[in-house]
C-alpha cells in the first residue's frame, strides 16, 4: 500500500467510527480536548468484548493469576521510586517567535511548523509526561500526585499484599486493567497515541532461574491473544529490542508490532524487567519483598516478566483488520469483518415492512427470543432493507434476520450473512 | 445497635477485607494515600460481578439504553457550563496555630482538633473539590483541566452524538460506568467517601410531559437493583428531598439510603434534572440540543431523569449485608453470606489430605471440571479442612467440595454449605 492509500484507509476507519457510534473525539461538543476520545455505544461494546476476553483468558481461566484494581492516584513516592519523576519525559522545543511547542524528535527544528519562521526554535528541554495534581486541601510539594502513566506500578505496590493474603506458588501473576494517562506533547494517529488510554498489564513473578521459560510461555500466549482477537498472523511481527537499546530496567524486550494503516507500529510489549521494580520498592519503602520458596528456607526477590497490552491499540488493530471494502451488485460496500465473538451486535432483526403490524408483531417475537438467547441483538426497522443491511455491514453485524410474509405462513425467516451477503431461509427454531 | 457495636462491625469488615484480599489502602506500601483504595483479587471479582450485573440489567437487556465510555479528562468548558468550577466546593477552615485544615461543617470550630488550641480557627472559605491539572505542553489558564467529579457530564456531552448516530425513540437512556474523583477535605468511612471512586450513571431523556412516569419507572427499577444485589428491603429507605433543599438543577430528588454499619447514609440517588444540563450545553457550546419527535415537526430539548449509583457504596452495602458472625461447635465463626451470583468464588475444591497423590489427582480432576463449568472456582489445599472452611467462609464461597478416600471408591464427594455448614455426599456428576 502507498502512504496515500494507508492514510485513506485510516481516514475511512475514523469516519466510520464516528458515523456509526464507535468512537468520537473527546469533549467534541466544546471543540474537543486533544488526545482524548469517547467511546459510543458500539465502541463500548467492542471494547468490553476485548477486555472481557482478555480477563477470561489471562485471569479467570488460569490458576496462577490474581486480579487487582489499584487507584489511579498514588502516593508520589511510587513515581520517585519507579524513576518516572526523573526520567519519564520527552524533548520539548519552543518557537521563539510564535511560542508554539513541539516534540523535538518529531519535527525538523530548523523552521517552525506553525509560523513558518526559520531559526526560531529554542534548545530542547525535558518535558515530564505525567499529569500533575494536588491531593488534599493543602497545595504544596508534599501533596503533589500524578495520574498514573502506567498500570504496572499499581501491581508492584500490591505484590506484598497478594503474597501475604494468598501466598501463591511461584511463578504467579498479578493482572490489572485500567486507565493510564500521558501528557503527550503531540497526540496523534486517532486512538493510537492519546493522552488517556486503557491498559491491560500482567506482572508475572518468577524464580530468577526460570525467567527464560516464563518469557517463552508469555511469548506464545501473546500469539494466542493475537489469534483470539482475530489478527492475521502475517500482520503481527516480533521486534527483538537489541541489547544497547533496552530500557534501563529490562534485560530482554520483544515488541509485538502490527501493520496498522498508519504503518508498522507497536501493538504490545513483552519485557523481562528483572527485579528492578520490587528492589526499588524494597529500598525506597524500606519493606521486605522476599518470597520464601515453599517447603524451604530459601528467600528471593522474584524477577518479573511483563506482558503489557493497550486496549485502544488492540481495538484499532481489530478495526483495521475488519475494515473491508468490496462491491455488491456494482455498488461499493463497506463492512467490518469482525470475529463474531467481538462483534458489538450479533443479530439484527427487521420486519420487511415497518407499516405492517402483523410483520412487526412477529418480528418482535423473534427479536425477544434472540435477545434472551444471545444478548447483543439489535432491532432495526429504519429505512428500507437495503439501507439496513448497509448499516449493519458497517457495524459488523454477522447476521441479519428479516421477517416477511412467508414467515407468517411457515415460521421461516431470511438470514443474511455479512461477509458473503448470501441469504438463506431457515426455520425460526434453528436460529 | 449502639454506636460502639456499629463501629466494631465496620472495623471487622475493614479488617476482613484487608486480611482476605478484598480491599487494601491505596499505596499502602508507601504509607498510603488518604482517600484511595486498591481492590485485591476478591474485591475485583466482587466489583466486576456487581458492575457486570448492572450493565446487563440496565444496558444489554434493555432496548432503550445506549452505553458510552467518555474520557476522564474533558475540556474545561464542560465544568464551567455545568457549574462545577463555580460551585462544587466545601467550606474549608484553617487553624492559625498549627495550620491544619478541616471541613468547617464536620468539626466544632471553637477548638482545633489537631493542636487543641482554642479560638485559632480562621474564617471558612470555599474549597473547590475538583482535582486540577494541565493538559498539553503549555501550563497556563487555557490548558487547565480537571479530573471529572462525576461521570454524568460525559453523558450529556455525548447526547448529540447518540441522537445523530442512532436517532432513538424518546424516551431513551445513555449509561456509563467509570471513575470519578473528588478532592474531599476529609475522606472517611472506608470506601464510603473516598477521593477516587467508580460511578454507574444513567441519563434518561424524556418528553418533559412524561417525566413523572419515567421517574416512577426508575424508582421501581432502583428497588429491583437493590433486590438484585441482595440488599434486604428493610435496610433501604427512600428519602424524598424537600423542595427547599433540592439542588439548583433538580425539581425532584429521592435519595436511596442504606443502613450501613456507620449509620443510615446515601446509597444512590434518583433526580429529575429537567433540561438543566442540555440547556447549559446549548447556551455555552452554541450547539442545538433539540430532539425532533418522530413523525412530527415538533422539537424539544428533552428533560432528564438521572439514577446515579456508586460502585463502592453498592459494594460496601453488599459486604455489610453479607457479614455475619455465628457460632459453630462452640466456636465463633465469621462468614460472608453473599448471594451466589455475586460471590467471587462459587466452589472451593480440596483433597482431604494434600500428601496423598491419589486424592490430589482426583481432586484436580473435579477442580478442572468445575472450573470449566462455573469459572470462579478455587483450588484450596492449604492447612487442614477446618482452616479451609474458615477461610472460604470468610470470602463467602457458597460451596466447598472435598475429595476423600470414598471418592476413589464411588465417585461421590462431600459438599459443604456455607450458611448451614451442613455437609452432604453427592455424586461428582451432580455437582
Amino acid at each position: 500500500m502507498s502512504e496515500n492509500t494507508k492514510n485513506e484507509k485510516m481516514e475511512a476507519i475514523v469516519s466510520l467510527a464516528k458515523r456509526r457510534g464507535f468512537i468520537y473525539q473527546g469533549s467534541d461538543i466544546y471543540g474537543g480536548l486533544s488526545g482524548t476520545w469517547d467511546f459510543g455505544p458500539l465502541g463500548v461494546a467492542l471494547k468490553r468484548n476485548i477486555m472481557n476476553l482478555w480477563w477470561k483468558m489471562f485471569v479467570s481461566d488460569r490458576e496462577d493469576m490474581y486480579g487487582v484494581d489499584a487507584a489511579i492516584l498514588m502516593n508520589q513516592k511510587v513515581w520517585k521510586a519507579s524513576g518516572h519523576v526523573d526520567t519519564f519525559s520527552d524533548p520539548l522545543v519552543e518557537c521563539g517567535n510564535c511560542k508554539a511547542r513541539f516534540r523535538a524528535d518529531q519535527i525538523d527544528v530548523s523552521k517552525c511548523p506553525t509560523c513558518g519562521v526559520e531559526g526560531t526554535m529554542g534548545e530542547a528541554r525535558q518535558f515530564n509526561m505525567m499529569f500533575k495534581t494536588n491531593v488534599g486541601p493543602i497545595e504544596d510539594e508534599n501533596s503533589v500526585s500524578y495520574l498514573r502513566p502506567e498500570t504496572a506500578q499499581g501491581i508492584f505496590t500490591n505484590y506484598k499484599n497478594i503474597v501475604d493474603c494468598f501466598y501463591p506458588d511461584l511463578p504467579f501473576g498479578i493482572a490489572q486493567q485500567g486507565k493510564a494517562f500521558r501528557n503527550e506533547i503531540s497526540p496523534r494517529d486517532f486512538i493510537f497515541r492519546s493522552r488517556e488510554f486503557e491498559q491491560m498489564e500482567i506482572e508475572y513473578f518468577v524464580n530468577p532461574n526460570d525467567w527464560e521459560a516464563a518469557f517463552d510461555m508469555w511469548r506464545k500466549l501473546v500469539w494466542d491473544w493475537c489469534a483470539a482477537i482475530g489478527l492475521p498472523t502475517e500482520s503481527v511481527h516480533e521486534d527483538e529490542i537489541p541489547a544497547d537499546k533496552l530500557a534501563h530496567y529490562s534485560k530482554r524486550t520483544v515488541d509485538f508490532m502490527f501493520d496498522f494503516p498508519i504503518g508498522r507500529e507497536e501493538l504490545l510489549g513483552l519485557a523481562y524487567r528483572t527485579d528492578f521494580d520490587l528492589s526499588n520498592i524494597q529500598r525506597e519503602a524500606g519493606k521486605n519483598m522476599d518470597y520464601v520458596i515453599k517447603g524451604t528456607n530459601e528467600k528471593l526477590v522474584p524477577h518479573v516478566i511483563e506482558p503489557s497490552f493497550g486496549v485502544e491499540r488492540a481495538l484499532m488493530a481489530v478495526l483495521s483488520t475488519a475494515y473491508t471494502e468490496d462491491e455488491v451488485n456494482g455498488e461499493k460496500r463497506i463492512y467490518l469483518k469482525l470475529p463474531e465473538h467481538l462483534a458489538p451486535v450479533k443479530f439484527a432483526v427487521s420486519p420487511l415492512l415497518k407499516n405492517k403490524p402483523e410483520l412487526v408483531a412477529k418480528a418482535r417475537e423473534v427479536y425477544s427470543m434472540l435477545k434472551k438467547k444471545h444478548g447483543a441483538v439489535m432491532w432495526d426497522d429504519n429505512g428500507n432493507i437495503g439501507k439496513r443491511y448497509r448499516r449493519q455491514d458497517e457495524i459488523g453485524t454477522p447476521h441479519c434476520v428479516v421477517i416477511d410474509f412467508d414467515t407468517l405462513e411457515n415460521d421461516t425467516v431470511t438470514i443474511r450473512d455479512r461477509d458473503t451477503t448470501e441469504q438463506r431461509r431457515v426455520a425460526i427454531s434453528e436460529l
